[in-house]
């Protein structure tokens, strides 16, 4: 089985499936498509081989047959691969992980849009920036403690469903890492939630591939030619 | 079971699981929480309850147990009824239905903020307008030929898995209404599916819903109080 994905650095809709599969031990080869952008990009011309959509990541099985966007691949996995809790084993926590996967597959614009994550720099000054002038982003903050705070206490921690690791926390560990670069202020419960998906192994291994990279596409880094941003 | 909708009118996510639930003839009470905007909104005040989101469709069981957001609400409906193929029934094909309703869900931003779903309304000028000015919204619907037709190519339609309605033609339904309402162009094989959304039973019972209300929003309708539109 194949896994294509962007860069570590910045794919964060790529790290989702990559971490559920590192940290359930699936078998699967990595297949990176780097970013790069305009016309003749090289990056879509790679990447509508493998799905309509022209997106990573994309899961392409022995045979070549292939599933497309995060959120799909995390289905098709808990369907290929029974003997893991891929989702809650308790149908209704599993259909509340849904849930809550769903509202990130598909909202959350203004955390996504102004915080694209970028692993391997230190945000702070850019997050201290964005706080002071969009009140979007406060606003998105309080949606997701609004989100994560009563599955912490219902099941006590240190995951949303307790103490297994599921998709649905694969879900969030893009959010973790804007969340620890930007500085974004986040209650203690919902801090407490980002320590451990930082914490993760799975997570952890795919950080360190994204500090390996030294392959930056400057289009989306304006703050790496300035000075007040060095690279970690 | 209850689902609680937004205006039949409006609101292309409540549309997609009550669409389904109808096809299939689930048991299920509607509940309307009718859209308005701004501070102090009944809306949000009345979804909060049942969502953290705060956003509508909700699928509430007997019990009270809600689950939010379509795409779990699908889900669910699926593990819930397994008796009928909410999704199509190999596994196969029940993957890529997967992929194309999860690329929906979080895509097609242009097409879903210029076109907002109005379904009485005839919008044809405003289309034409719209197609003039705004290159994104061709990019769109080229993307979702691009989706649909292998899919109606390979099982031979009308709908995306063949003769089957499923999970995958309901969250493309609101998509129809679209195309239809601002006579959107699309390839010959792609507006005969639309062609099929909007003569299904459960499609056309929502629009006569929809129809039969008489509650606009007026903020959301600049083409109302000009005179080059009228109310069909
Ligand atoms: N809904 C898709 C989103 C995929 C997506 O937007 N991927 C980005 C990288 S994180 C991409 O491929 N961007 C390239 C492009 O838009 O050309 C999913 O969940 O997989
Ligand atoms: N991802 C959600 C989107 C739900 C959504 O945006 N619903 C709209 C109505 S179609 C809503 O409740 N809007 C009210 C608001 O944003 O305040 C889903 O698929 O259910």
């Amino acid at each position: 089985m194949q896994l294509v994905i962007g860069n570590k650095n910045y794919s964060s809709w790529s790290m989702r499936p990559w971490v559920l599969m590192k940290h359930f031990d699936l078998p699967f080869d990595e297949v990176m498509l780097r970013f790069d952008f305009g016309p003749g990009s090289q990056f879509s011309s790679a990447a509508v081989r493998f799905s309509p959509t022209a997106r990573v990541p994309v899961l392409v099985e022995d045979d070549g047959f292939t599933t497309w966007d995060s959120l799909a691949i995390v289905e098709r996995l808990a369907e290929l691969f029974p003997q893991h809790a891929i989702w809650p084993r308790d149908p209704r926590q599993r259909a509340q992980a849904r849930s809550m996967a769903a509202t990130m597959h598909s909202g959350f614009g203004d955390l996504r849009r102004l915080c694209p994550m970028n692993i391997d720099c230190d945000l702070q000054a850019v997050g201290r920036r964005l706080l002071a002038s969009e009140p979007n982003l406060f606003a998105d903050l309080t949606r997701l403690e609004a989100l994560w705070e009563p599955a912490l206490q219902a099941h006590g921690g240190p995951y949303l469903f307790g103490r297994e690791f599921s998709a649905v926390d694969a879900y969030f560990a893009p959010v973790a890492m804007r969340v620890l670069r930007y500085g974004l202020p986040l209650g203690p419960e919902a801090a407490s939630y980002v320590g451990a998906l930082e914490a993760n192994e799975a997570v952890r291994a795919w950080v360190a591939g994204a500090m390996d990279e030294k392959c930056f596409v400057v289009e989306d880094e304006p703050y790496r030619s300035g000075a007040s941003e060095a690279p970690r």
